[in-house]
């Protein structure tokens, strides 16, 4: 199969038999994972670049959270408005954001 | 901050803003998920093994699917019993199980 380059997990407090609710939920996650959706689309990296919403990462207080695989690199606090810097500087320019990173 | 050495993904087909509804989660993903939670428990684990559960990863007509990272690993067609071979063979043993392997 053709796996992604890059795969992008999003914390959406998503439960595995129910609504997503939590803290992460709380904080529009949805809008970061929509964020990231358009990012891919309008980039037209879809075929290198997924993005997947999650359940709770057990660090709800520096949430909401952003992990990307296979980098293995943790982000808080991430902000909707903080998923262009993320494509253009990590994802696209190869360099973790520091600011941001766990 | 202290990253799980592995971090295992299982397609609950958990949707951003409703219930985790579709193929995977008809397939009794959330099997998978608890069998992981307690094999994990059970080896004590918990400090360097993560499973995170996910929304769709658009791979439907092969699941339900697994992904390991940073191994970057995705497994296809698991079923709630080939938990306790994943987590002996490539969990603790390291090798990747080629007949479940996408």
């Amino acid at each position: 199969m053709n796996k992604p380059k890059t795969h992008i997990f999003v914390c959406t407090s998503s439960r595995v038999n129910g609504q997503s609710k939590g803290f992460c939920h709380s904080k529009e996650a949805g809008n970061i994972v929509e964020n990231f959706l358009e990012e891919i689309r309008e980039r037209d990296l879809g075929a290198e670049v997924f993005v997947s919403n999650t359940g709770c990462f057990s660090l709800c207080e520096k949430g909401p959270i952003v992990v990307v695989y296979p980098d293995n690199v943790w982000y808080g606090g991430v902000r909707p408005e903080d998923v262009e810097k993320i494509m253009d500087e990590h994802i696209e320019g190869g360099k973790v954001i520091k600011s941001l990173e766990l």
